[in-house]
């Protein structure tokens, strides 16, 4: 907990709202280790200081549970709220899903982030967004797996290495300058846990060796703005195939961004959203529409597609 | 092949004479893919043009093969040739061994790249140094496994990061400034084959984790110059251990050296040399006296010792 200029907790009643972006996860060769915040979607979560101690949720829209305990927005609440030593505030949340569940772009960390962010602005902001993100982890963990490559995008913005979660250690890498991303998501449901329960124990040790190096390569390609080393760096063969085995038409619509011109072309989180990284924003509205149209000539599926920079922001007051 | 500013071949008779730097390899959780090139020792190889076409290997000191095919300085030699397209030109060779076979430090490697250097400049250097990595890599794999990161950085010198072997793609790493490395090398036998043999066919996907982590905080790290965070990137949980419990007193080694303050430390390809990252030269003399004192206490070995800045020059004419 940092004490310098720590505002004065808000008084009761008070209300902030707080966005929070959509994000890709397991970036190319970065299972569990890289994600990058979208511009858009996002969740937004409004909390208010109640008399009551704890929190509660008055409102969510999307289907999620309104339980704290098993909503990310909840459970990152409460989080914040012992993170910064204060359990006896009283916290009601409101919760505005801008994106469906399932679909392998962040959307419990999204919740996680927001509420984190909001419960934090309402105590006076003794936590800074790092701190914040072992308490979206632990929100994550309930529902999607322990792991940090959505909520930090999510809460920090841009490119976002998770080098460890415990405790949270990580790093913001430069994005090259111009750098998009193409999501096209098919109408297609793939639970997290399902594409978990699918993931190899273990990996060959040139397996190994190929994403270490394919990941220490792109974390170069970001500092030297080398799309040409960015665009031979995403590849990765552990888990990657075992998830596009899942999703119809996965394998035909990477490579139908690639022949549009994308620099790269992977599966975000445990799917079924498929990303590319393009140097343009209108090579990237090309990609789009070429994933959308692969999704539908191969796997039968409507996708529908996002265009996003790669260095969007991260969860702020609205 | 380039074909820019080629000098014209050496006539019958001429020789160069290379120096090649040892290099530390498997750097950290870079098993395979992170290399870095020690200021000395290194290995000498004299190439001179003779009437025969070929390689013929006339003297060698260290106890190396004068077979051309077996001895990594003839396979190197002959592959650039190869690659030149000039087998029809005659060379001879002569190799000093700045350094034991074994021990860690690309010996075979430092053999290679004095050669395959020494080979191109008669040629005219018909090759870029990039181009010479294939030809060494053939002649890593006759001896001691097909990787780079030995032949790269004794080529290019620095810290060289090998993404791909075929083709070779390797990219040279910024090396925050002043960072030394302090080496030990005990009086202990241990053959690459062996230690090769004992390494895991698989690595859990946790540790796949833990290691794409690392090396993208330790890339991330040295564009950055943040030593705090290169100090926690340099972890590895597959092969380190497996190599450690090779080398008696290994662990206590590492421990010292961190006792007496290094940034991080690990073992040198398959060891039993063990590397520790230092902040400044005088760090260094001390943490590398601490380990020398550790292998004697721990390992019950007498260790030499050696102190490098870690953005060493590669292979040269001298």
């Amino acid at each position: 907990m940092s004490t310098a200029s720590v505002a004065p907790i808000a008084p009761r009643g008070e209300e902030v709202r707080v966005f929070a972006p959509a994000s890709l996860s397991n970036l190319g060769p970065g299972f569990d280790v890289l994600g990058l915040a979208l511009a858009a979607p996002g969740d937004i979560v409004l909390a208010r200081r109640s008399a009551t101690p704890g929190v509660r949720i008055l409102r969510a829209t999307g289907g999620v549970p309104l339980e704290a305990d098993a909503n990310t927005a909840g459970v990152a609440a409460r989080e914040t709220l012992r993170r910064a030593g204060m359990t006896d505030v009283g916290i009601e949340l409101e919760v505005e899903k801008g994106m469906p569940i399932g679909t392998g772009m962040g959307s419990s960390a999204a919740s996680a982030a927001a509420a984190a962010v909001a419960v934090n602005l309402l105590l006076g902001s003794p936590l800074r967004k790092q701190e914040l993100i072992g308490a979206c982890v632990e929100a994550e963990a309930r529902v999607a797996g322990r792991h940090g490559d959505n909520v930090s995008p999510s809460l920090l913005g841009g490119l976002v290495l998770v080098r460890s979660l415990d405790p949270p250690d990580v790093v913001r890498l430069p994005v090259p300058e111009d750098l998009m991303v193409a999501v096209a998501t098919p109408a297609f449901e793939l639970s997290t846990r399902v594409a978990r329960a699918a993931l190899p124990e273990s990996a060959p040790l040139r397996s190994l060796v190929h994403s270490t190096a394919n990941i220490a390569a792109l974390v170069a390609a970001c500092y030297s703005g080398d799309l040409a080393l960015l665009a031979r760096s995403l590849d990765e063969d552990v888990v990657v195939p075992v998830r596009a085995a899942l999703i119809p038409g996965a394998r035909e619509v990477m490579r139908a961004a690639l022949d549009a011109g994308a620099l790269g072309s992977s599966i975000s989180g445990a799917g079924p959203s498929i990303f590319a990284l393009c140097h343009s924003e209108a090579r990237a509205r090309a990609v789009a529409r070429a994933m959308e149209a692969a999704f539908l000539q191969y796997g039968r599926l409507a996708a529908s597609t996002i265009v996003s920079p790669a260095d969007a922001p991260g969860a702020r007051a609205l």
